[in-house]
């Protein structure tokens, strides 16, 4: 008797999403050293997210746990990523967020660093920039917020809060540390993903050409 | 009874060809964020393409659409790329191009911002350019164009078509935004294409060593 | 009759285990040329080492031998690598050491070039900093220290043991030549080995980028 | 009834040897469109090399033809490379070379671009030089030579004689075409292959960094 307070197919079905997707971000060099975290909303109360401190490049199935919204587990000893209250809190203010994720690229380090002063990465020109849901053409511009670090994730998520209630956006940086992008479903976040580290590696290749 | 305008077996090799060679650029990095498009004649009056917005790693035979050279949709409800008519145009004009391949790789949107401004890249002094059909030797040179990005698609082709009366061309950059490369069958496009992205490589990272 | 000093299953395990992490590495490109060498302890008084000049992106169970804690061949005619004993200093000094990996990656030679004249690389604030076994926050610092290279193993060893009288750490750079990286098993030393390179590729693209 | 002046299963064993290897020099990224040649002796009068213009990464057993020590095609209506003349003459210059490899790498021609100048690149100080039969230390330099490029193979080749005539080298760049590497058999050449490769990427980060 299934007694879990979510559907355990579903459970399954996220988890191999997750693995499938991380396995590819892993392969491109984005979560090294066991770094990185991923989720996906399971229902209106609950969202799989990985284990703390697994191997990226090696996830299976029972590297996948369920919390709730306020990041707490359910029905599982795993511990969660240090890290879990930055997803939840996108979850539980946004009924349309449908998956999160977290990677640690070389491009997305050395970003956040170089703007941390700044505030922010300025992306504007980019034929790219319609890869985020809501633009249509090229001619706009994003400002992708550079977050100071902090290990106190009240803290971090209360400055993410902040910035929520000003404006629409589809991810940040934290300084020293990567990015975090979001969106309705596993492929609208991979293009979010996507788009970000590819815009912000042609910024960091023309600021050594343009000097 | 196959009451199609074309020839579906060949449709069905085209697909293949596209998939093959699409999953390769794929994952060189080439297609970041389900951009990009991609193009075998058919016939001559129909194009085998790219339908719009699907993930270029993953592109299967359901992917693949036919345009007439108008660039309408053939016997399909599906959705053609924004930029299908910067294909279909080359197809139109020039009976013996075979293959249009249009990638966003780093280098070929950093080239295209960098050299934006002077209108075109100056490629000389590689033996790569015998890669370019019609070339022998590398004591020549190439003008790379580069376009201002539009989202009109007939401004742009304008300007392609400008172009075009003025000189033999086997690719151009537009801003911001990537590479369009061709040939007379996709062996030729590809080799065209890698020939592009390698001496956009070698011209960024001389720049960065030579300043 | 298994009159063998250690475990002959111990010792397929750690082969197995070797070959597994040194064809990432290897297809990373951390292995150069047949360069670089890898051990796992086998017990307190034999470690598994890849023969030498082997090439690491082939490893076989043939390319693993064993050595005793003083470097010294056991039971089989191969010969270890020249670095030998950089590998089982460590061992003999650490009970808990049980993994040490030496590599060349192009960002451990450049860095190690770059930064021989300071004698270190400092590395701070960053989130990867806690992938180091101790640290539980990116507010803190590493040195990372660079030895001068030499051909003579005494000498490099003589240094090494200098530095660890001094303090507690997880790898050094040899100028010119590449980084050591170590860990109670395989997990931990492949988890500092690949957090080193992280932060030194950061590191580099950073000087690039502020100057 | 076999009448070919070589032994036909040499070359088969030759051909796969060469293609395993092309093939992983292919997914590198170092024979762009088509470019690039290979090639392995079959007896003191033959080799088996690579015929002109095809794709290094789908290279296949009839894309390996045999040629005599003067370049001619021996038994085959193939062509062979226009550069076969810059291979034959090491084989038929040094009886102990085995394999000649020629990769057209963007660190490569890049190299051999800025460095056309100078006539050489200065190796020095690093312990990869170790990787070239000869060098027992990194207490040594190369000086790798970079010669003008032209369409003249018997142009080129007297250049690389009257070099050979002055030193033992086991590679040349040619300017803005790439580098030429051999050895005694394909592991050797493979490896000083992959230590110029390496030596020159360190180089070119570098002078990036030290300037």
């Amino acid at each position: 008797m299934d007694t879990l307070p979510y559907d355990s197919r579903q459970l399954k079905h996220c988890a191999g999403d997750i693995i499938r997707n991380v396995r590819e971000l892993a392969a491109a060099g984005w979560t090294p050293a066991t770094s990185s975290n991923f989720s996906l909303r399971l229902d209106d109360r609950h969202v799989a997210i990985t284990v703390s401190g697994r191997d990226k490049g090696r996830l299976v199935e029972d590297d996948i746990m369920v919390v709730d919204l306020q990041g707490q587990p359910v029905a599982t000893s795993h511990r969660p990523s240090a890290e879990t209250l930055l997803h939840t809190q996108l979850y539980a203010r946004f009924a349309e967020v449908g998956c999160v994720l977290h990677t640690h690229s070389l491009n997305q380090t050395v970003a956040s660093r170089l703007f941390a002063g700044a505030g922010h990465v300025h992306l504007e020109g980019y034929e790219l920039l319609k890869a985020f849901t809501g633009n249509s053409t090229h001619e706009t511009a994003i400002e992708l917020p550079v977050l100071p670090n902090s290990q106190d994730m009240h803290t971090l998520a209360a400055q993410v809060d902040a910035l929520l209630d000003q404006r629409c956006m589809w991810g940040y940086l934290i300084d020293g540390h990567g990015l975090y992008a979001w969106g309705r479903d596993m492929a609208e976040a991979r293009r979010h993903l996507d788009a970000f580290e590819f815009l912000l590696g042609c910024e960091l290749e023309l600021r050594k050409l343009q000097r």
